[in-house]
């Protein structure tokens, strides 16, 4: 494989949920933001904007709201929103309409955007060997979040992203293998119900608990599919939680 | 700034549309892959798929839904998916209803899985000297991409990534400064009628031509607004094409 530096921290993700208690400086923040707002954006519209959560009340009901504990805790936690405002100030003050900035294609546009510049940010701050996760049940309930930050109309939150100094050690969990994800032309529907025969479940357990606990090497003695299959097939609460 | 090899790539980032009449080696798509395959997904349900379109006459009619005729040209193309059509399936064998796969929260998990994978791979070819462009264009004609690419029910096309041996030369437009798009705590409406002001649209005109033809470097002299402006005041055809 071509292997740099890029590809080895690509190849090397995990989700990070716990940080040491360290603030970053601010040189790493500017540098993390000057990477996200130097990804691609639909048009250059950068339709798209940061809050960066230092207060830590608002901390505490975003934890709420996420339903995860970890939110309020270590590592500094970031808002991407989908930011439609700027543009329809923009046209307002030159005595454009903005109705085209209302429609599903220009939220699509800005969801992009902001969900870009997260997976750029959250490699950003992997390269400097710093960890994180993405948030997507900060949408869990977007009036709330909206209140909290004093979102203006046409400001949506898109997704969170903690990053922080890592303070646990993660396996990473095994893919899907490429073949039934990746295909040349038109869709293959590649997942046999053969692939899909579960191991008895008390093995399941064993491999959850070995995969985000113990972190030996469990995952060889089992199809990649299981963790998937465990997740889609075993789990009673599907919420916005991220995870790799 | 904390610069090494990622960031470096990172804020180098500009859109590429031309390329060179060369294909990517297998070696080189498989590391492209599995690095999309190794991006973080909602709650690991790896809601994406993605289709590489070699064939010519598919090729053809993606550049005319996108309205794009460099789509058909040099370059690799690939459709990122959304994809819960693998996870209705698992859980139909093991029957499961799968009504909660239906909704917008794992439709929205979906997309923000394929558009994570997008941002990733995008970046590992840059890294490895490849340029490249998203397009959000073949959302123009969901249908039509559908039919093209037999996806059965719960597979939606996201966006398009065009990525190939660079053959423009590029200069990297200015982005909106990040007092205007990242804040501390709370949403700060930064910019004033001031910053809007136009310059003659003989000079944006120029500008135009300096900044996406010549490449010379007369960024300096106008506002970093100038760009923004022209697209979200001057555009006429607010379509789904990603630029930098």
């Amino acid at each position: 494989m071509n292997l740099n530096d890029t590809i080895k921290t690509q190849l090397n993700h995990r989700s990070i949920r716990h940080f040491k208690n360290q603030q970053l400086d601010k040189e790493t923040l500017n540098t993390l933001y000057e990477v996200a707002n130097h990804t691609a954006s639909s048009q250059f519209l950068q339709q798209f904007s940061i809050i960066h959560v230092t207060d830590k009340n608002k901390r505490t009901k975003l934890a709420e709201i996420c339903n995860q504990p970890p939110v309020s805790e270590n590592g500094e936690f970031f808002i991407f929103l989908i930011d439609l405002h700027r543009n329809v100030k923009l046209r307002q003050e030159a005595n454009l309409d903005d109705g085209r900035l209302h429609t599903m294609d220009l939220y699509l546009q800005g969801l992009s955007d902001a969900t870009l510049a997260v997976q750029n940010m959250y490699l950003a701050a992997e390269s400097l060997g710093l960890g994180g996760v993405i948030l997507g049940s900060i949408r869990n309930d977007i009036r709330a979040v909206s209140e909290l930050f004093n979102l203006p109309d046409m400001v949506i939150p898109a997704l969170g992203l903690q990053i922080g100094i890592p303070d646990e050690e993660i396996q990473q969990k095994p893919r899907l293998p490429l073949s039934f994800k990746v295909f040349e032309n038109e869709y293959q529907d590649n997942l046999s119900t053969q692939d899909c025969q579960l191991p008895q479940s008390k093995d399941m357990g064993l491999v959850t608990h070995d995969l985000t606990v113990s972190g030996n090497n469990a995952t060889s003695l089992l199809p990649h599919y299981t963790w998937l299959h465990h997740w889609v097939v075993g789990s009673t609460h599907l919420t916005n939680t991220f995870t790799h």
